[in-house]
């Protein structure tokens, strides 16, 4: 079965997923596997963002600074596991990332990544003010309080991801039902979507 | 700070983390990254079978048909992300992975495998003797029920995964707080525990 509208089939039963586990906060926590600069795999907690507007890239916020984005830089493909504990669905979302750092040229890009700034919390901006994420912490250092002036815009630290989806193994546990969802450009150019059945 | 007890020091944090959050059943669900055979990282949903007796080794059981069986084969690392909803409190468990499948020579290992097996529910059991997982439905094929004796031993295609940590990345979110342990060997081959307290 191929689908080739702009929206993947794929989203739909991620936003029914949502939608069903609204009610728990950890709902839209997801893990993301990258690979580590020595080969090894890397996993990690992250927050879905949204999608990308009116596309089905999936949007997640981090910090220059920690270690993934010399992992991404080095090797842009990821894979993310998304477990919904209420609903008991898994979406096993592989694809390529981008980085949108302050220093990119396309200035639609840097207008997305201001957005994803203004659209997290004054709480969750100033963490990227705070000492760099993974370096040994130097106990010395005073306790410093940070500041930020809630109409200024994102600081250098702050990254954009955009993670676009290439393949969806999605499994769900209560009706014992597992689809896979594969990308294809079909001769025009557009992305077009298989789904395929498989065993769970 | 250096430990060498023969209990790791991340070892009674997890396990305070699993009493803590105990009454979640997804508790004892976490995030498996391993590598793909085309190089991707590849990341699923699995469930914590408990640590190798007397061990630091975390136990997982699976089915010989998953495609993961393949990957660790090529590539024996992976890092588990084990998130805890409601404590906040996130390990990242790096490490290399052993597969026991009945084919081993170790008596030893074929004992644990075969612990594995009856430890596990007869519903858990059964799923062993399904169609391949991952593999396309082949929607002909009549509904199969499958029986098992609850007193037989572990079917060909159960394995049990023997995952040995040699870093963990702790992260306490409610605390703010983040801690590094990485496995040394000591001048006496006895495994060491380094920790470092690291920015968050």
């Amino acid at each position: 079965m191929a689908s080739s509208s702009s929206s993947a089939p794929w989203k739909q039963l991620l936003l029914n997923a949502l939608d069903a586990n609204a009610k728990l906060q950890h709902s839209s926590f997801f893990q993301l596997a990258t690979i580590a600069s020595n080969g090894r795999p890397s996993n990690r907690t992250v927050v879905f963002r949204g999608f990308q507007e009116g596309s089905n890239k999936i949007q997640i916020n981090t910090d220059c600074r920690t270690r993934k984005i010399e992992e991404i830089k080095h090797y842009p493909f990821g894979e993310i596991c998304w477990y919904f504990t209420d609903s008991w669905e898994q979406f096993r979302i592989n694809g390529r990332i981008d980085i949108i750092d302050g220093s990119n040229s396309d200035p639609v890009m840097l207008q997305q990544r201001e957005k994803a700034w203004f659209a997290s919390s004054l709480k969750s901006r100033l963490q990227y003010l705070g000492p760099s994420p993974g370096v040994s912490c130097a106990s010395e250092e005073p306790f410093k309080k940070y500041s930020l002036d809630p109409s200024s815009g994102p600081v250098d630290t702050f990254c954009l991801l955009i993670f676009d989806p290439e393949q969806v193994d999605y499994l769900n546990l209560k009706r014992h039902e597992r689809l896979m969802f594969t990308s294809k450009r079909n001769a025009d150019g557009f992305e077009c979507w298989m789904l395929e059945k498989i065993n769970p």
